[in-house]
């Protein structure tokens, strides 16, 4: 991974009825999110999309001149409701097809036996993309222009990223400090926002919790300076403590 | 609830930069997505974007238009962060200001002691909105044209459905069925395509799954006419039951 010193952005398609129809909870994002902010990249939206060529084509289209970095999720197997290598052929204008490196990787994978076609649907894709590499079950991801495909499957999805992180350009780095309180919004809401209008640097986030039965805030503050981070903390709990407000857990 | 044989959708918007960061997991779509699902009404996109007004006014605007009912969640509390109700208001051009009668229910819920200027941003919406009712914590969600806009908050969400169900017109339901099985997908991939031609009313997924250290398939067929599903579920079984591939459930 390099580093450049300009702020980075990246978008996620999750591509899935399964997602949009409830039957399965989304994890891929918080993820991804994560292992971007490690490399200074910004999550900066998701859109959840159907198995639906149109969709898929229409939203690529639209947030790859829009970000950075895009990363699609999901419709890579070798099912009929995979359509996503095909899809984005269609949205670069790029040919589908067996890709030469891939339909080898899977090859070896499965033995020629067993390697069906099913087997073999997996190494259709743009024939001239890039691969990510897959350590636990084989079938590649794969790169077009700044568009990143992966598998849905979460534990595969995560044993692709370590290999990938090295073609990211990240930006800089997000930190974040937090500050869980017992008190509610409504408490702070008026000296917070003063405080927030004194940072312009900073990000302030104030999110209610519920825990063991327990209400709750946590303060969140992002900044890609560390210093206005340390400087905003301060005097929020300087203010807590004026205010005689429990502090539960800083980090 | 009112009911219609036409396609209904939805999308959701859920704004949040402590979703995108990563710092939160989103729960809010799985609940919305099945309990729209009940009323026969299609959820076909879901968008996560930051707490930013020029996002929410533009991705407001872009679904209100494209779907039937548009649902955001977040960003309706009393901190500086909450911006959704003053960004809805400036999407449809209407007055933002104290709401009367959810100025009066939070003044009764807090007292008029306890009433202070963060609980009373808490009735600042567009001042014509009609109001969502909130069970557990008093502040209310409200409904400008086709957009419901409800908290964050996941237990505050779904306490405020029950309410907002008569309010919902829906369409055909869509029904489900699913079978689990002990192999690959890539066994499976080309009965499952060719099944899958013969059913054009019927939408076929296919999902890998992973649990407690062994692989299966799930095989879910969706769709609004009961009878298809029944006869492509038979077609599917009596497949699976010629290849020798073990059922584990079907439900």
């Amino acid at each position: 991974m390099r580093k450049s010193n300009k702020k980075v952005n990246a978008a996620i398609i999750i591509i899935g009825n399964e997602i949009l129809s409830g039957r399965t909870q989304d994890v891929n994002v918080v993820t991804i999110s994560k292992w971007l902010n490690e490399m200074g990249v910004n999550l900066e939206e998701v859109r959840i999309i159907p198995d639906n060529e149109y969709s898929i084509i229409k939203n690529v289209n639209e947030l790859k001149r829009k970000f950075n970095y895009v990363f699609t999720t999901g419709g890579i197997g070798p099912t009929h409701d995979d359509i996503t290598a095909k899809s984005i052929s269609k949205a670069f204008n790029l040919t589908y097809g067996y890709h030469t490196k891939a339909y080898k990787i899977l090859e070896k994978y499965y033995g020629k036996a067993k390697f069906n076609i099913g087997r073999k649907k997996m190494s259709k894709m743009p024939i001239k993309a890039s691969l990510i590499l897959n350590p636990t079950s084989g079938a590649p991801g794969f790169i077009v222009g700044n568009v990143y495909c992966l598998p849905g499957v979460p534990s595969i999805l995560k044993s692709m990223l370590g290999g990938l992180k090295y073609k990211i350009k990240g930006g800089k780095k997000i930190f974040s400090k937090s500050i869980s309180i017992r008190t509610v919004e409504s408490e702070i809401a008026q000296p917070l926002e003063k405080i927030n209008r004194n940072f312009k640097k900073v990000d302030i986030g104030s999110y209610p919790f519920f825990k063991l039965g327990k209400i709750g805030v946590s303060i969140v503050i992002r900044s890609s300076d560390k210093k206005e981070i340390d400087v905003c903390y301060k005097e929020i709990v300087d203010f807590l403590k004026k205010e005689k407000i429990n502090i539960i857990e800083n980090k």
